[in-house]
């Protein structure tokens, strides 16, 4: 059952949501551990865990160059995914599959979920003495995982929504329906949303608001400052978070029947835009719409930044390094020095100090007194987005 | 008033909402006019006629190359746009304006609005005996203008969501939430959502529905659809227009205080994927989620068709070189020869065949049993993408 070689092997799977770059973490440990010579196989669960548990796994190894070439760059998980929180059972089902397939080192590619399950791996086999590491690779686009100065698939989600508030507000600026309200994605924190402030090329352009799930949302607030805006500039571009609440904790979004939730519990948002777009409409009388590109974001390889695509398959190699060596229980994180320039390099911090746990923006990426971010927030995101946006001017800015 | 030369002038205006390549088709106006020896100013209306109205022009002729060609590939409206539909007073008010600024040759881009009232300007300098010649310039994402094969901006718009439906279903196959909604524009008729079927790539491959405003909507024979599509490939993309409409003739598209009309009296329709999102969620129980790109779909250069943007700019052209023959009352046309292969090119029809028709698909593109268009259609409009999109496969697929 342990395939053409004798060595022990490796098995990956994935949780979560995708990013556009989670396959490049793929190619990034296929590539390391077919070339480190000392794993057999190369694993993956079909669709996560619940792959794993039900004997589903495909043998990437086996894939020819132009087979990973082509998975490298997919939208998408390119083994599939899930949102499965481990039971007791499950672990010792897991522990089960690895004994019975020589799999001597785990790897789990996902967010704050994942890191728990991975936690959750280490702490069960170092209980009973089996010997499997159990590496984490961080992904998610909400770009909320602790311990990493950020994580892989945000700057390519980053770049799609600035790209599409630039492109958005050279649309609404044409045209007498003077207010967009542009949805994004995160639901607990402002990561996503806060980068469609890196579309702003001159004075006046939008996005003029984008509001935050780390700051109560005020209506009175809100409606005086889209007035405001469209009084000073004929038109609006608002960006906000899919997860606003307002200052008692509750979420500003719609009726309860469109709230469903996941294998963990976590509340399915929505429907934001379209509360913004009644109050504006309603109670300003301005004519409104609003977009929501929602998993496009995530899925737009168009829109890859090369240094997230670069970055995401070195920390799936990186994964695989820690795991020859022994090391069990980490993540892999990337750690940045900036200013002047941009210089990344991958570390590693606990699971135990990752699991479960939410990175929401710190208060000085926060503008104090406006919806808008701040200064060292741009420092911080703009060069993830991996080079210069495609910018765009009208003939009626023209000098 | 009249400029640098003697020369008699030339007007555009822009009417409607853009499309990615509105300012290819303004470009090839400004370079004919300049070429053609015989134009002296090239005077555009800022935000429209009412630009007109308020005296405020800009003078394209005077731009320098660079900002020429900066203008050609901006999403957005270079010179901004309006919904205005033109009174007795405006007409007369525009004829004085061409007198008093020694204007012979008017040119409107836009869509079945617009040509109302070029066709309105034609007939009013007729009467009024006044040496003008009105030409109109097709344009709409919508592709719903009569006597032309297609309209300048369906090929980028089309491209957009083919690509988007693909992106989505890569991410969408990937994650146990089985079911997502993509809502594209479309207020009356169904051409832009069918061209999310170019998306399918193999057997199996989404958007597995697609439900178009042709075609009364029935809300038992989708939920047995959708159920039906789960059921046999574990997840379901569900492409819809945003102007769906029952048996009997009303949107199902929600509550009246999210329904604004615009200078013409049109509704704006809005929220037929979140209806929809509630019914596969709550008569399903199936998890769902939907995406609403709205704007994004036309303002989105990165996925501009080059065959789209060369068709628009020689309509442009070709708008100038039939107003200097002294043609009026007509809109440019593209002409098209497909089976085997694609030739274009452009001719004339008379606005009063244009103006206020609204081209409904034809039912040969309809699929007569099924939420689906036909191959019929997929060889109209394959071709407008110019070229094959971004696609991907994954490793669960691969052999």
């Amino acid at each position: 059952m342990s395939g053409a070689s004798d060595k022990p092997n490796l098995l990956i799977f994935h949780g979560g949501g995708p990013t556009p770059v989670i396959n490049a973490s793929l190619y990034g440990v296929v590539r390391e551990a077919v070339d480190s010579g000392q794993v057999g196989r190369v694993l993956a669960g079909v669709h996560g865990v619940p792959g794993v548990l039900a004997d589903r796994v495909v043998e990437l190894d086996r894939l020819p160059d132009d087979a990973l070439e082509t998975m490298r760059v997919a939208p998408g998980s390119a083994i599939g995914s899930s949102r499965h929180k481990l039971t007791d059972d499950d672990k010792a089902a897991v522990l089960s599959f690895c004994r019975r397939r020589n799999v001597r080192w785990l790897l789990g590619n996902g967010g704050n979920d994942t890191m728990s399950n991975c936690h959750d791996m280490h702490e069960a086999a170092a209980r009973s003495g089996q010997d499997l590491a159990v590496v984490g690779i961080p992904k998610t686009i909400d770009n909320d995982l602790a311990e990493t100065d950020h994580c892989p698939g945000y700057g390519s989600a980053a770049r799609y929504l600035a790209q599409a508030a630039h492109d958005l507000c050279c649309d609404v600026s044409s045209l007498p329906t003077p207010v967009s309200i542009l949805e994004t994605m995160g639901r607990n924190t402002g990561w996503l949303c806060a980068s469609t402030a890196l579309a702003r090329t001159h004075e006046g352009d939008g996005p003029h608001l984008i509001y935050l799930p780390e700051r109560a949302f005020d209506a009175d607030r809100f409606l005086t400052d889209v007035e405001d805006t469209v009084r000073r500039h004929g038109w609006a571009v608002v960006a906000t978070s899919e997860g606003l609440v307002d200052a008692g904790g509750s979420s500003i979004a719609v009726a309860a029947s469109t709230v469903q939730t996941d294998g963990f519990g976590h509340g399915m948002s929505g429907g934001v835009a379209s509360v913004l777009q009644d109050m504006v409409s309603g109670k300003l009388g301005l004519r409104c719409r609003y977009e929501k590109p929602g998993l496009l974001g995530r899925a737009s390889t168009l829109h890859v930044s090369d240094l997230d695509r670069r970055e995401a398959e070195a920390v799936g190699r990186k994964a695989v390094r820690l795991a020859l060596e022994g090391q069990s229980g980490v993540m892999v994180t990337i750690l940045v020095e900036r200013n002047p320039g941009y210089r990344w390099t991958t570390g590693t911090a606990p699971l135990a100090r990752v699991a479960n746990i939410e990175r929401t923006m710190p208060p000085e990426f926060l503008s104090p007194d406006a919806a808008d971010v701040t200064e060292a927030f741009l420092d911080y995101a703009r060069p993830l987005l991996g080079g210069e946006l495609q910018r765009h001017q009208h003939v009626r800015r023209l000098p």
